[in-house]
């Protein structure tokens, strides 16, 4: 099936827009025979594409007049610019033309723009941004990672559900912990959002293991990391200043001596594995869980690499059916909340 | 006036308790001449002061029958363990015993304890614990690092100013730049709890900067985080499973080669050099602000070291009256509040 899935690429939007995108693009299109549609400014895109041996190559261009900035709002972004290279690429998938739609642009516009023109699951109220982080065994997934900045017990609950859907999907976890990140692992702990949606997982069907701590991100104690969208984001951007500072720390010592210089030169090799284990980009983008179609959300500093795996994993979303199996998992529990709502209990997956 | 500053230390909190309690406040008491008071087991205490060399020290013990542990909830502790070491600490202050308190116990029982206690400085509801963490130029102060779970936007606003005087007075930052902490730098973003705030505090006397994001803490653009105790603590524990993978990893491939592991010998020192500049040790305790008396909570795995240097901030906030500067502060803030509201205008400062 997976020649037949077309990936939009939203290509105006990161911020080495659209060198990286249309590179990236093209790079999953040789690497995978993924077809690709690059959207946003068709002279631009020509231009970048005039760089490229794209022979033989299925890259068609879709041209869009406007782009959504950084600082737009989701909701300006979806009503003010009706032709922004966001819009159009979801206008794509609704019309059938792609199957996925890949972006390295504001997110919470790709998000609303999602949700906007391809609906939700039915049961999902809040999408959610549901970012895969490298850990000291394989690898995280933290959700929302900023979709939602307030968010409900039930939206964490159901973040939950379609955490543990994609990681045993696409990361091929037979049955993933789930945790919920709080103050500390104590059920005493938590604030008012975590223990009434500490209530809720624990009466659901999830491999729900409980309260974790920031530290279980890294650890490899758990495959998914439920949070609000605020938090989620908190965790990201500190989690990136704090590698990034690390990083520039390290090389200033290192500087420091001939000798350090030396063990460096001698070590490169080490450094390089390393840094290429905690590269984002080699785990390409985000998916946009909830919305009823695919969508990837990539890193505004993407790089090339970066956008190529995001076109891999967006078609392999696709292709595994995550939306399908989501909607089947959504109905069995919605079901069980009417049926425990008619006999008049409490609700057991919603709040 | 720091030779008559006398530090009560509880020996019991940590998770090497009463070993490197003992130790680190033997060696403040030796390096600064800093007075100690031991809090704890008596039979324990005078075992390990044993194999220390203690002539001529200042160094007392007072004996405490209980302990709290890391999983008793704070109002537990003060109303069930009446004779804990960590109360007992904090009664030393009380009756002018002891002038400031330092525990690597569970430290929602020591906010606890040291509020009901010492009670809080006049306009403050919600102490915070004020943690430091080392960024590219100098240092970064979180607050609230944990106390606080729930907060209202006034709490922030208070947290900022505490913040700013202790910025000020003990880490000499002239006029300290404070941000608070949201997902994102533009205005729209925030959640409904840092929109609030962010009002209450673009109104005020603070040198506030607006929305700072994760990555400020560690780039030096600002010199206090403003956030809810959630927030805050998931912040420092993120961080600490981070720096903990990080390092694991660049072992794990700096010991797979020979090349690599020559280099990593090479580099030893400018390693250490590194690990000295993150290692939290170096900046002992998180201070207790708000509380009408001195606390320095620390890492429940601090180290000798780490409780050394606690007890010298300790001390250091005593001598430079902190708490008086903070109520004078917040009489003044106090006082244009109640004036705005008596005028029927919005409070300036609060919410």
């Amino acid at each position: 099936m997976k020649g037949k899935i077309t990936v939009a690429v939203d290509v105006m939007g990161g911020d080495n827009a659209p060198a990286v995108e249309v590179a990236g693009a093209v790079a999953a299109c040789r690497r995978w025979g993924i077809p690709v549609v690059l959207v946003g400014d068709s002279d631009r895109i020509a231009q970048e594409l005039s760089s490229h041996a794209t022979d033989g190559l299925s890259i068609t261009i879709q041209h869009a007049s406007e782009v959504v900035g950084m600082h737009d709002s989701a909701s300006d972004a979806i009503r003010k610019k009706k032709d922004s290279s966001i819009r159009v690429a979801f206008e794509l998938v609704k019309r059938g033309e792609a199957q996925a739609v890949v972006s390295a642009g504001n997110s919470g516009a790709t998000m609303a723009a999602g949700m906007f023109i391809l609906k939700r699951i039915p049961g999902i109220e809040r999408p959610a941004i549901a970012a895969i982080m490298p850990n000291l065994v394989n690898e995280t997934m933290v959700l929302d990672a900023g979709g939602n900045v307030d968010c409900r017990p039930r939206h964490l609950s159901r973040f939950a559900l379609m955490g543990a859907v994609y990681s045993k999907l696409v990361l091929g976890k037979e049955d993933p912990r789930v945790g919920l990140l709080s103050n500390g692992e104590e059920e005493s702990k938590g604030n008012e959002l975590t223990r009434e949606a500490h209530t809720l997982l624990t009466r659901s069907d999830i491999n729900y293991v409980g309260y974790v701590e920031g530290r279980d991100i890294y650890n490899g104690s758990v495959d998914v990391v439920v949070c609000d969208g605020f938090v989620g984001n908190v965790v990201l951007k500190t989690s990136e200043g704090l590698a990034e500072a690390l990083a520039t720390m390290l090389r200033q010592e290192m500087s420091g001596s001939l000798l350090a210089k030396l063990g460096y030169l001698l070590a490169r090799p080490a450094f390089r594995r390393f840094r290429k284990k905690i590269d984002y980009a080699e785990y390409g983008g985000a998916p946009l869980l909830g919305v009823a179609g695919t969508g990837m959300i990539c890193h505004g500093g993407s790089n090339e690499k970066a956008i190529m795996n995001a076109v891999k994993l967006a078609a392999d979303y696709v292709e595994k059916n995550v939306n399908q199996t989501l909607e089947e998992a959504l109905s069995v529990v919605t079901a069980s909340e009417q049926s425990a709502m008619d006999d008049g209990q409490p609700a057991i997956n919603g709040a």
